[in-house]
């Protein structure tokens, strides 16, 4: 028998299936820190749901595992190679298949780009609500395989909510559909919630059905810069007790604001310590934004006045402030929540961890839902770091997990588990809760080849 | 060794094993039509999470089978006695245990109605969002059981996208937590997911973490009357097509208008054969409103002038439209949902199929959603009917599945599987889907004590 190359090799057509040392060294690894580098056997691109099906059934054969993979902008290592593995890059698999503007859904294939199927659903005044940071490039097989968030999460709701149905390769090959075509329906268990999120490791997902949203003709956006990052925090509270459900309302410290002064030569810092950015959309816009500026000034803030064209290159900013960087050993973002009334608390004390650990701290919010993306990080000096600085930085990791957790907040957000976070999963869910989750991957994998070693 | 009667009796307090005749034929079953009736050894009240596991306990070691139960407002039977079980009632579980308007959450019991959720909910400001017709009397549990939808889903969501996080009580009496108390998380597999409209056959929910919506301050209600029942479906893609998101969208048609007439003396079938009440609300509610009348007046609708007060009586009386009936083998409601796009097409397939097998036929809609409720009954003279009416009732039923399905829609929109549509289960779900539910139902409850032969 010949190896799983020349097997999958013989099964799909001439560059479907990648060994070459610059591929297989960049599809090893998405954006997350490193802690197991391998690298795969092979990158494998089917264009088909019947290709997906033949490489499934081909490595389930060998035994050889297989790690499915959007654009590789996730932040948790769950597209990271595994030992004795192959890549399935679903990339190429990247028709929008439908898009039903009375129905108000579109069926795409995995590899459609957020923003791609955004564009094709703006023609028709729909969105596709939920939109990672990463929405220009990741997509939306990836986006489900974490159940993404994004900005507009506390008003649209995360990926979960946008998806009524998936089509599923399971572990064995066969295909199977999960959900409804229509917005509601409960016949059954809810498995397509269940796949939603697991990152590849019950199945791989190869058809999506998503429900789109409304693009809202008016949007309002109001920038509230603070002398203080608490005080922002506390005004992100004030706008819920004002009842207003904003479409957005990212939280930056002065970390943040500074690094994106640098990037874009804006003059941020100058303005404030912290900013607070507060988008309402739909026909109550200029309503909503209008109580939005009156209660963030009640608290502290000072508000822009004019035209909202330029709060709303802040929300650009703001969506581009992760910037090139890709997290590594020396500088991890991470991706907690907390209860709403705990921000404050929460944000003193990174604040407090990150100057006993004498480690740099920015965060970034997405605020309405009480989810925080603190990134800790310590200095190079060419290969070096100072003695003991590496330590420190995991101190501080470790820390601000065990806050949030004390919180009554958890270990992800949005990001997933992926490889990086299993090292916290166990402080999060106890172990009845972990056996029960291994045995439903079990039910799905009994074999264990469908991206091992990720999410539980 | 006892009965599992006296065992109960012996584990619980005076007055939390009822055996009495009345009550066990009360708690035998739901609103749902009655296919085999069974008697339950005991209706058991638990009072405590305590009490449910060692229930739950007993039971599995004596391999009694468990029917949770609510409020008994089901319409698919999931609360039906099966044999050799007992009714679990957690109407005494009724505490909401904490409600925090800061973290727009609360953690309730399940035996909280949801009215009464709501009420608490409204000194804050908040709202429960998810409004089954039975919200006066059904309770949280219930509602999680079924995955409940409602009036207001098509802008706020199903039960699933309200319910954050579980407490339940497995097969083997084991407790255990599911989901996460702050908006957003997704560490590990969506257990709360699969927990939410599995009607009980997995676990027993004991406790649940709900997010809380903002309860709109300003509400305004359009009532359009039409000549006719499809031209009122079409009014529902007119609203779409405006890309206004209303919180209620109700379509009722001559049949109900006449119900509604009978019942409370109100003149609605003088002012047209259809009715279509839409409910904006948020601060872009009048404007919303405005441009909803435009379009519905454009397709030919009658659309009250008047301030909205009227229109609400009407939302009021749609609310109840359900009225006292109980459906029972002579009258059937159904819960089909269709893709937005094909609500005027299954409209007048519905009242052909009525006038084929002359069986009568009203139909209310939660039209936003494609969610249609068509009722189907024959008349009784006494305790006979006209031969051969069962039998064309049962033919209009079946049609109306099929073509519902055969239009991409599903058989339960949001009223569950229960036990009375499992006949039509196996016409929306393929085999290999059936199986893996049932696998899923084996890993949680290896001896099938909980609530057997439902939902799946």
């Amino acid at each position: 028998m010949g190896s799983i190359v020349d097997e999958l090799e013989a099964i799909l057509a001439p560059g479907q299936v990648d060994t070459g040392e610059v591929p297989l060294r960049r599809y090893a690894v998405d954006q997350a820190p490193v802690i197991d580098f391998q690298l795969p056997l092979a990158v494998v691109f089917p264009e088909s749901v019947a290709d997906v099906q033949s490489v499934v059934k081909a490595c389930a054969d060998s035994g050889v595992a297989i790690v499915p993979r959007g654009a590789g902008t996730g932040v948790s290592g769950g597209a990271h190679a595994t030992a004795n593995c192959i890549i399935l890059s679903l990339e190429r698999m990247d028709r929008i298949l439908a898009l039903s503007p009375d129905d108000e859904t579109a069926v795409v294939e995995p590899g459609v780009v957020n923003a791609v199927l955004n564009e094709a659903a703006a023609e028709h005044g729909l969105m596709y609500a939920p939109d990672p940071a990463s929405f220009r490039s990741s997509t939306i097989g990836g986006n489900v395989a974490t159940n993404a968030g994004g900005l507009r999460c506390a008003k649209y709701g995360v990926t979960r909510d946008s998806v009524l149905a998936l089509d599923v390769v399971l572990a064995d090959g066969s295909l199977i559909h999960t959900g409804h075509q229509t917005f509601k329906g409960v016949a059954g268990y809810d498995l397509t919630g269940l796949f939603v999120g697991s990152e590849g490791t019950l199945g791989i997902v190869v058809g999506i059905t998503v429900r789109l949203k409304y693009l809202p003709r008016e949007v309002h956006t109001v920038a509230a810069f603070y002398p203080d990052f608490r005080l922002a925090a506390a005004g992100v509270l004030a706008v819920g007790r004002a009842r207003v459900q904003p479409a957005i309302m990212e939280l930056l410290d002065g970390g943040t604001l500074a690094q994106l002064d640098d990037i874009h030569g804006s003059d941020l810092t100058a303005r404030g310590k912290s900013l607070l950015l507060v988008q309402t959309d739909g026909f109550g816009a200029a309503a909503e934004a209008e109580v939005v500026r009156r209660v963030l000034r009640d608290g502290g803030a000072t508000v822009t006045t004019e035209a909202s064209a330029e709060a709303e290159r802040l929300v650009e900013l703001r969506r581009h402030s992760r910037g090139t960087e890709v997290d590594d050993e020396y500088r991890v973002g991470e991706d907690v929540a907390v209860p709403r009334s705990r921000l404050v608390d929460y944000v003193a004390a990174l604040e407090a961890m990150a100057a006993g650990q004498q480690v740099h701290l920015k965060v970034v919010a997405h605020a309405g839902d009480g989810n925080l993306h603190p990134t800790f990080w310590i200095d190079r000096q060419g290969p070096d770091v100072e003695p003991g600085a590496m330590d420190r930085l995991q101190v501080a990791l470790d820390e601000s997990i065990t806050a949030a957790l004390a919180m009554g907040g958890t270990i992800t957000g949005e990001h997933g588990i992926g490889q990086y976070k299993l090292r916290w999963l166990g402080q999060e869910q106890p172990e009845a809760v972990r056996e029960l989750q291994r045995r439903i991957k079990d039910l799905f994998d009994p074999a264990g080849v469908l991206n091992p070693g990720k999410a539980i």
